[in-house]
């Protein structure tokens, strides 16, 4: 038993449902836990004392969309974007190449790489999905190695369907022989529900086989326009909605009364010069929003969970509070974590620790590296 | 005499009109200076050697547009702003209030670090303004605390009239016995061109005021409305005009035919939901466009150039490369330097090294810190 008290918190975000926030703080953290928290004058003994200086104390951000087991970027096709011009070397596909050519050491280094990143920046929980294999061995290797780096895996098999392969065929292979390989080393499963990637009736068929084995359900839908994939993932009890960039009243309704969090990622907005989703409107009608990365080499290459927080604050219509609860408790609860995203007593010692005296400061002061130091258990 | 060799660089931006970017390339430095530059394989020996490990190399940021002398910060009117709430403590008169509050010392710590977070996301050069005294005393004091930190040092006695004098008065004020005190410390002087703070007329008699002295001229101008201040700037000669939001016809084209920069500053506009410039219609007509963080507690709390050229790819029609060139060679432009804001044989030995092997990254990889080292002379 090793204790360790982070003391002169200028703020102090608990997330507690009495007192979500206290000025003057301490915290004490023991074996990975939340062990106490208060009023500075009223800390107990640790064996390791940290000093905050005045500095704010949150939960560590709990990012649960990222795609982070690929090989390459795509950097000359976002120039080419950006710059007006036509570009054609394939996208997705191209990822999916160079990540069935690459070594796993390869691409548990590149993985590792953003991991890294992102814990610099507070992230403390990542999720993970697969989706650059596209094969049965591929994706079972995707998967596998995400497990190296996390608990939430999230097999995406069913991202786009690869090159030499009818669709109809793929969904079969998805839902059979994929998925058997797949699923030991998963928690979730997640389907692309979009025009050009897979249709409603596929997306039902595909969470069902993963449900039918135990997987959680997520999906994406409403990236590019309306689509009844928001409602499915509603039916079927998924964790997630991600995207909602598109949404019709039913949609926002579907999300409000049930347990179904909308995960929205301004990274891709962001990169894309797509539309950004409408937070406002999702927390007035009662849903539970989530921000998260959605890191990935060709629609939102960032790790930043500050940077997506300050675009949700200036674009989306969230307030730096709203935007702090989404970026935490949001992707817990996106990740069915009660553990995670708040510092209750209990709770992960999953904290981070700003060089600002209040979380407000990962909107007020954009693209500027916050965080001092981040705890994980 | 010591020599550094920065070897293994991935691409080297050198801004170099006959070969602006070198693959597989080292950089030489020497006493302070770029001494070569070239392939790899012919680079010469050195003292030391840095394995820049397939990173990009380019010229360190030319900021030349910041309000580093203040005290405290302006968070809880941010958060209002942010989240719909009106907010009346007083805005900038509240920043001049507890300026003139602080001590030296507190003024100094305070601009250092954010010079100094500045550095590490790879600013070598950062213009400071005065605007926060605005008395005689309070304003000679921030010039003079200002040239402790920069070369590049604004008097911007007109900011705003403060509190307690009639304009008429104050501009005589600004125009006398406050430039006399401040003209020593400063290379520029600068006026606050809008609707609410001076007025044409009053803009010109203070700018003529300061060139007399043998300052150089600056402008902030058309950044709530169009505005004849972007005029009057090409008019005088200024190296810059700041701002840009909003300009006619006739601007853009005076600014395309003289040596005055268009100097865009994306960090106000995210910080206060107002439409961004547009630095395409700029590009397109020939004028030389700079980008800056504008660093100040009120409008835009950002030291971060990374963050400045990913909004401005994003939102105002730039290309990665233009962007990049605005925030280096752009920047010295608006300072009339030509020893910055490139590694050409000569200049000086501002350069960054980042985490990325081009500086796509920079908007391709938002509010990641990519910076890894910050070479400065």
């Amino acid at each position: 038993m090793t204790t360790t008290l982070i003391d002169a918190i200028g703020l102090l975000v608990t997330h507690d449902e009495e007192r979500p926030e206290v000025e003057g703080a301490a915290l004490l953290l023991e074996d990975g836990r939340v062990a106490w928290w208060g009023e500075s004058a009223a800390a107990p003994a640790a064996d390791t004392r940290i000093d905050a200086n005045g500095g704010c104390v949150m939960p560590g951000f709990v990012d649960s969309h990222s795609h982070l087991v690929f090989a390459g970027d795509r950097a000359d096709e976002f120039e080419a974007r950006m710059s007006g011009r036509r570009y054609e070397a394939g996208g997705i596909r191209r990822t999916v190449r160079l990540t069935r050519e690459a070594t796993d050491g390869q691409l548990l280094a590149n993985a590792r790489r953003l991991l890294t990143e992102a814990r610099l920046q507070g992230t403390t929980t990542m999720e993970i999905k697969s989706g650059y294999g596209l094969s049965v061995a591929d994706e079972e290797r995707s998967v596998r190695l995400a497990r190296l780096l996390t608990e939430e895996v999230t097999f995406l098999g069913a991202h786009v369907v690869p090159d030499g392969i009818d669709s109809e065929d793929y969904v079969d292979l998805v839902c059979g022989e994929m998925l058997d390989a797949c699923a030991p080393h998963a928690k979730w499963i997640d389907v692309f529900c979009e025009t050009g990637a897979f249709t409603i009736d596929e997306t039902r068929r595909i969470l069902e086989a993963g449900l039918a084995r135990g997987l959680g359900a997520r999906v994406h839908a409403g990236q590019l326009g309306e689509s009844d994939g928001v409602r499915l993932a509603v039916e079927l009890g998924a964790a997630s909605v991600d995207h909602c960039t598109f949404l019709t009243e039913a949609d926002v309704e579907a999300l409000a009364g049930s347990s179904t969090v909308a995960t929205l990622l301004p990274g891709a907005e962001f990169s894309t010069r797509q539309p950004y989703p409408d937070a406002r409107r999702l927390l007035d009608a009662g849903a539970t929003v989530a921000l998260a990365t959605d890191c990935n080499p060709g629609s939102s290459y960032t790790t930043s969970m500050p940077f997506c927080i300050a675009v949700a604050v200036r674009e989306m219509g969230m307030t730096p509070a709203e935007a702090l609860r989404a970026a935490t408790l949001g992707g817990a609860a996106a990740l069915r974590r009660t553990d995670i995203g708040h510092l209750r007593v209990g709770a992960a010692a999953h904290a981070v620790l700003l060089d600002a005296p209040t979380y407000v400061h990962l909107a007020y002061r954009p693209g500027v590296p916050l965080v001092r130091r981040t705890f994980t258990a």
